[in-house]
């Protein structure tokens, strides 16, 4: 179900020969109104592939009547063929469904500098295909063409008061291999305005994706695109929709997260006690940066010694010799000295939780990453051969 | 030779019982005079261990008699104990040799968290066997007793005009396992007054062992001394000086590079054309952080979109679509767009440079990393079990 779960929404996933084992790999997404209201949020890198680009322009004005996407080749960093394959797309769903060109998202994953005539033919000569199989089950096929090394599609849903929201993802955690992208469409039938999805949804990636740190690299093409059909006819209240939209983020935030192919640990870095929410998240974030620590969790070591190191690289508000740190309900580490025994932590569960008491105010944020392995190596190593 | 080949200066290295190994793990250093002028930097992490909170007492007033090291714990967020430990090794210092403990520095590495009565006894009853053993040869033996996971010893000397420069380190290169600590001990003795021994270390270790990023771990316990006896009773040119002085630190920071236990490439990042330095530092170190491009170099894979998504996460002044990206000599990216064929790139030497032209100035610098391995995820897995 997933996106085609709100009602006005249709969805499709062929195979058009850019995934080498003949899988599904092109994705579209349409929605069929009455409203086509839409809002987006794309990677904050500076080196943006050309379907971001192209999609800015369509976002501007809060209206998108479809969503087409490609697994197989990320088209960036391909110059001025790209940015018209990209065009070129959009152009052909535009033909194929009777809609604007210029209503049109383009979202694409796969190897950089991968955008060359073939990609551009396998795409432009295969969308009428997923134009004819548009269908309101169409979700999990779409869910299913968006895979690259993901295990399983990852799809969610929210019921809302007679409207619903439905997200499909694609991601392999730990935003490998091949700075695999993070795409995300989801879908409401909710009466809503653009700038109240726009808000929404800025609202809900905040303490969502953007929490999700799992090795620290910035894709060049993340999308996470939301439509609106208003078709259930129900003017949605405002704040109810953005729980409802933060909680669906979530669960599909986790589902990336999980599915981290080199990763034997889900950890959450959960800072409490700081001076502002920035600073909570200024903490986190090094510290799910930290490779050290990072393989130290890979070994199940509560290595609280590396959390310290790596938080002490940060400008927050703190004082390093008062901090706590419990790994698994363990405070290993108490006022900046050693705390109880180590060896009662127990870090053979996937989940790890480690607990960052900052005693410095009253704001907190949580980091979700994985750890740092061996398979993590190998798969980062080994993709583009 | 090393330390003790400017004349003046006097070094051990004896076995304190730190090491489980029964290996040397307790070092001193004296400053015999004349002079006994020294500067001094340390890690610019909050998170600072008690001998550097020690030893940036010591140094405020540019006068320094000895400098005593220990491997086997790293005596960092151990408490008042472990500060009063720091204390009670420079005052054991100061008896044995007739000095002021105020001029001794103290130097540890280890496991943070690692500073216990057993390591106070095991420093505190060894510092006369160490006072007893120094000698004008002694220098390799103190470059021994402060290696950690390190293969082997790192020394060097440069030679001035009637004086010279001698110089000791320890660090795994990956500044792993164990945020292994980099300590450098740097003799010279040539005749300069303290605030330009400041300025030559200050210069030396900008270009030298602050563009050492083997992994993005600050440790808690890093420092590089310098001391200078004047007992070549030559007053070098500060130019000169400095010049040898940073000579002598890239030699240092490179066998660290290559000692790298983990690793299988030493990775040096070529910035040029950057609008400033400060730039061109910033994306090398962007580019030396992206586990992705490091696990790729393991491998021997030229996979330049991580190079450009690693430097996009960077504020530096540029048009990302007009980079050049070349890997040992092979331009794979040309203006943003795929370059020569990446098949001719060769990554099997053990040595790779990454240029990288951002047609934005003419400023430069270079970063010195390793990559991504599986070496580098067992070592700091199993550290410390």
């Amino acid at each position: 179900m997933s996106v085609t779960r709100p009602a006005g929404f249709a969805a499709s996933g062929v195979a058009a020969g850019l995934k080498s084992t003949g899988a599904r790999d092109l994705a579209l997404v349409v929605n069929r109104g009455p409203l086509q209201h839409a809002a987006a949020v794309f990677t904050s890198n500076r080196a943006k592939a050309n379907p971001i680009l192209w999609s800015q322009q369509v976002i501007a004005d809060g209206r998108v009547s479809a969503v087409v996407l490609n697994s197989g080749g990320a088209n960036c960093f391909t110059g001025a063929f790209g940015f018209q394959t990209t065009h070129a797309a959009a152009e052909a769903v535009g033909a194929a469904l009777g809609v604007s060109p210029g209503d049109v998202l383009v979202c694409s994953t796969g190897l950089i500098g991968v955008g060359d005539q073939s990609f551009r033919d396998a795409i432009l000569q295969n969308v009428p295909a997923a134009a004819d199989a548009l269908g309101a089950e169409g979700g999990h096929d779409a869910a299913l063409a968006i895979m690259t090394t993901d295990s399983h599609p990852k799809e969610a849903v929210v019921e809302g008061e007679g409207w619903s929201i439905g997200g499909m993802a694609k991601g392999a955690g730990m935003l490998a291999p091949g700075l695999a992208t993070m795409l995300v469409v989801i879908t409401t039938d909710a009466v809503l305005p653009p700038a109240a999805l726009d808000r929404a949804l800025r609202a809900a990636t905040r303490v969502t994706f953007d929490r999700l740190d799992s090795d620290g690299c910035m894709s060049t093409n993340d999308t996470v695109a939301l439509m609106a059909s208003g078709a259930s006819g129900i003017e949605a209240d405002e704040a109810a929709f953005s729980d409802a939209l933060t909680a669906l983020c979530r669960d599909l935030a986790l589902q990336l997260q999980a599915d981290a192919e080199g990763a034997s640990h889900d950890i959450a870095i959960e800072v409490v006690n700081a001076e502002s929410e920035d600073d909570a998240v200024v903490v986190g974030r090094a510290v799910s940066r930290s490779n050290l620590l990072k393989a130290a969790i890979f070994g199940n070591d509560p290595n609280w010694g590396r959390v310290l190191a790596a938080l002490g690289t940060t400008d927050a508000a703190f004082d390093p010799y008062a901090i706590d740190v419990s790994m698994n309900g363990v405070m290993v580490c108490r006022s900046g000295e050693p705390g109880d025994d180590r060896e009662l932590v127990d870090l053979t569960p996937r989940a790890c939780t480690i607990l960052i008491d900052l005693k410095a105010g009253d704001a907190t944020a949580t980091i979700f990453t994985n750890d740092l392995t061996h398979d993590y190596v190998h798969e980062n190593s080994a993709y583009a051969s």
